[in-house]
């Protein structure tokens, strides 16, 4: 099961690509990263349009993407979600099931405790991958964090959908 | 000008199409309604090829549409800001120029009065407009208020873009 995990953003959205199973592999992983120049339409535009060529390239049979999360002076959170909004409409577009999780699925998921430290998740993400280093930068590293989420809470699928 | 004024939603998007000028004129209204029985990537679906088959109904020629604020408590900003991604995209990809203004500049332009309550600015929407009664539903309202903020913001617009 090809998963393609994402980081939401309307400035850098982050992607990683994993097979998921028993011993996950990493396939790709990086960013969309839009102007700030632009307008945020255009912006969006950008997004949509990376998402969709995203999943022409790697064919992924579901995308695992973060829940947002509304705190305390989070000034970014409305155009983030604005972007997530259009990467949902890219996924749903393309006809590939979306997956979400939250924060703390994620760091359960992938470390066992949910109050996990951000360098814990990373570092596991390495782990399981078998990376030599922490993939960078961090938001494409939380994208291969969710789509390893995605293979461990869904481990019947782990093997080609057995 | 046509102007279609848009109030952002997932359950509900109100919408407002005038032709701005001196004396506005009202041209339609109403809500594009989303079953909660749907997925929100469904859901996003459906907002997108709405707005996008308003566009083509009624070509307008600028959209005028409400920025959203963040308070505390107010649960449901994420999605719909996501909504309004979505919506920003299909105005964007049909090549119509979008206008945003928040909430004060909506008052102000209707009613002078920056702290003005809702009843008011729907007083005035049904004035402005020479309507017999104010549009229902409240979205419905919101959006052609949007629209009117846009040309009464614009005067030099109103009469057909001299």
């Amino acid at each position: 099961m090809k998963i393609l995990g994402i980081d939401p953003g309307y400035g850098i959205v982050g992607y990683g690509i994993i097979e998921g199973g028993y011993q996950p592999k990493m396939i790709d992983y990086g960013v969309v990263s839009t102007p700030k120049e632009l307008s945020l339409p255009e912006r969006l535009e950008i997004i949509y349009s990376s998402i969709e060529t995203l999943i022409k390239s790697y064919t992924p049979d579901v995308v695992a993407i973060e829940e947002l999360f509304y705190f305390r002076n989070q000034t970014t959170i409305i155009p983030v979600a604005e972007a997530r909004g259009v990467i949902l409409l890219a996924c749903k577009d393309n006809n590939v099931p979306i997956y979400e999780y939250t924060p703390l699925q994620i760091k359960q998921a992938l470390t066992g405790i949910g109050r996990a430290e951000k360098a814990q998740v990373q570092f596991m993400v390495k782990t399981i991958l078998g990376l030599e280093s922490v993939p960078k930068p961090d938001d494409a590293a939380d994208a291969l964090a969710v789509a390893i989420c995605h293979g461990q809470i869904n481990p019947n699928l782990n093997n080609n959908g057995v």
